[in-house]
């Protein structure tokens, strides 16, 4: 009952000569040079680590961006959802981590996967499910590749490295037909708690710790588990010392966004993403205009309100040049209404007449780009140069 | 450059047998009775008024969830984009109020669905705005239908009754070819602030109040005034006297959600939508289940934080009743991680295995539903009678 993957052809040429002043609003503007900037950048970080990398696609879902972090090939890359792992190992990417904990009703999805050639690994932090995801291995007649989910902050799931469970699961992990032990992985989900970068530097050190320690409560040496998973976008950006660790993982720097900017991990100018509105409405009387972005286009990710600039639902920006406008937030927004204020002025309206454009800069990338099936792809100017599908849903 | 709709095809019969616990999670469940409930108290209650409906089909998106409003027959509708109108036009929904301010980009669209024998309204707030779409209309060669916006409460767009814009407005619409004067409209948005029933009923009154004056400023008799329109499931739901109102809107009516419980518009077993979900992980040292529902398939809608009771990102239910679990509550979600505790005790973690399915009721089930492509249908028990495809999209 997976959701199926539908991409309607269009003629070639049909976005030919297009501005962005052609397309219909609200939709999605993925700006290709900030993206290959973002992507270059992260690339080179890696290099120098001289780790290897497993980018995680959950926040373009996007064959292209994938395709321009691998430069063409194929390589490592990791899931939220088995719907993004069927529609990457169809293009080829078959080395896939799927980083939302397995339960045994998804196994023959699982396995279809392995079938048709996918290197799929899972991950769990429970011996219980580890011995049903072993039986259903032995039942159905594969291996499941699994590795233990390590908390190294309290964040979200995992085992810490020093509960006794993880060396009991480990070893279970070992001793059973129908799985085989590849390693511990983590995510510092708090360092989007950060004020500063020396406390985001302390998080990606406190990833490798976590995976480091995990790994000695099973082997005298880490190269007997293969796998030594790390990363979020803000760890991954300031890891100072990845020595012991045998990948990174990060999904959102692609796009970067408002939250990140907060976080101090990029600079508005680094925002690859942004929705392309439309002014439907001035009220002067409140200081404010209406655009056809609201809740569905933005999303109602509202996190940035708890850094130090809130950004509301997003902060605006010029259509065509991209530039942010200086004070102009959406403070407010319906299904498919955005309100638009300014923090510090009356606005002038006659700037910004009613059918005029504006783009928004989103608050959380992967979220404002779930409610869109493309992206309207420009390079530094408002001319489209292409449309990139996104596998949504399960 | 509309959204392509495509309706996959599924063998006959594909669902039969099926139960609740077949399903891929998370996805959206429906459960038709108490649709169906919802739904026969707002046409009765429209009746008792004696006024017409007309059903904003934003909320659902969905041809059954509008078919069975109107027993099988057509009958007017509300949409909030023009892919619903086009989608539900293919239908023989023909006569549509597209309540969101039109702008000049959208007429040749508009003009699509007229020349398809579409009875399209459009609404505006702003005299340049109705120039341009008259002078559109003179050149296109069509007759553009038009409602002016009245603003009732300063919730969002429009004009005020007996600002003087309203009446020039009025006039400069009728002396102008290429469009056609139908009449108002008003929303009173801000009865979603309310908190108590009788707020309730006072914003129902300054709806009609509004439409009233607003019809006084251009006409003496409202009957040259074809279309006066008010409506939000709050106010629909208490309105006591609609008097020279022509029809009503409403959208959320028919799947309720905690919000509109929180108004006391309805009670939490009138919800008809909720997300299923699986359990993935236990936290105990955190009170903490998590699951496979997180802010994508629950949406990052909070908007209970403002009421008496928050509800987090949803409250949860036993998957199969749809009984509510006291004390539950989604207190965070992550892209695919959507985290439960218990208010006020240690959670029972052997009530809920790893791998077990609840099911959770949305905030604002508008957003939640956007997500999703299809509904998955109940009738009262744990049994999948059908699937609804939804038109997501612009």
């Amino acid at each position: 009952m997976k959701s199926r993957i539908v991409t309607v052809g269009l003629r070639p040429g049909y976005y030919s000569g297009m501005k962005l002043s052609d397309l219909d609003t609200p939709c999605l503007v993925l700006d290709r040079t900030r993206l290959r900037r973002n992507i270059e950048a992260m690339n080179d970080r890696m290099e120098v680590h001289g780790v290897a990398f497993r980018p995680h696609v959950k926040t373009a879902k996007c064959l292209e961006v994938v395709r321009m972090i691998r430069a063409g090939k194929t390589g490592p890359i990791t899931v939220s959802t088995l719907l993004e792992a069927e529609y990457f190992c169809a293009d080829g990417f078959d080395d896939i981590l799927y980083a939302v904990s397995i339960v045994p009703a998804k196994l023959p999805r699982v396995k279809k996967l392995l079938d048709s050639g996918c290197d799929l690994k899972l991950i769990l932090d429970n011996a219980d499910i580890a011995l049903q995801v072993a039986a259903a291995g032995v039942e159905l007649g594969v291996t499941f590749r699994v590795l233990i989910e390590i908390d190294c902050d309290g964040h979200r799931a995992g085992l810490a490295p020093d509960d006794p469970a993880t060396a009991g699961l480990a070893k279970l992990l070992q001793a059973q037909a129908g799985v085989e032990f590849m390693g511990f992985m983590t995510h510092a989900g708090e360092s989007y708690s950060c004020t500063s970068i020396d406390q985001i530097r302390q998080y990606a050190a406190l990833e490798v710790k976590a995976i480091i320690e995990s790994v000695g409560v099973v082997s005298a040496a880490a190269i007997d588990i293969p796998i030594r998973s790390v990363g979020s976008t803000p760890t991954a950006t300031f890891a100072e010392d990845l020595q012991g660790i045998s990948e990174v993982r990060a999904g959102v720097y692609v796009f970067q966004d408002l939250y990140q900017v907060g976080l101090g991990v990029c600079k508005r100018e680094d925002i690859a993403l942004s929705v392309l509105t439309t002014v439907i409405s001035h009220k002067p009387g409140q200081n404010r205009l209406l655009v056809d972005a609201g809740g569905l286009a933005l999303s109602k990710d509202h996190s940035t309100a708890a850094q130090t600039m809130d950004c509301g639902y997003g902060l605006v920006c010029e259509a065509q040049s991209g530039e942010v406008i200086s004070g102009l937030v959406v403070d407010s927004a319906n299904q498919e209404h955005g309100m638009i204020t300014a923090l510090d002025r009356q606005i002038d309206f006659a700037r910004f007449p009613i059918g005029s454009q504006l783009r928004i800069l989103p608050n959380h990338a992967c979220m404002t780009a779930a409610a869109h099936d493309r992206y309207h792809v420009i390079a530094g100017d408002d001319t489209i140069r292409d449309r990139w599908f996104r596998c949504n849903g399960w």
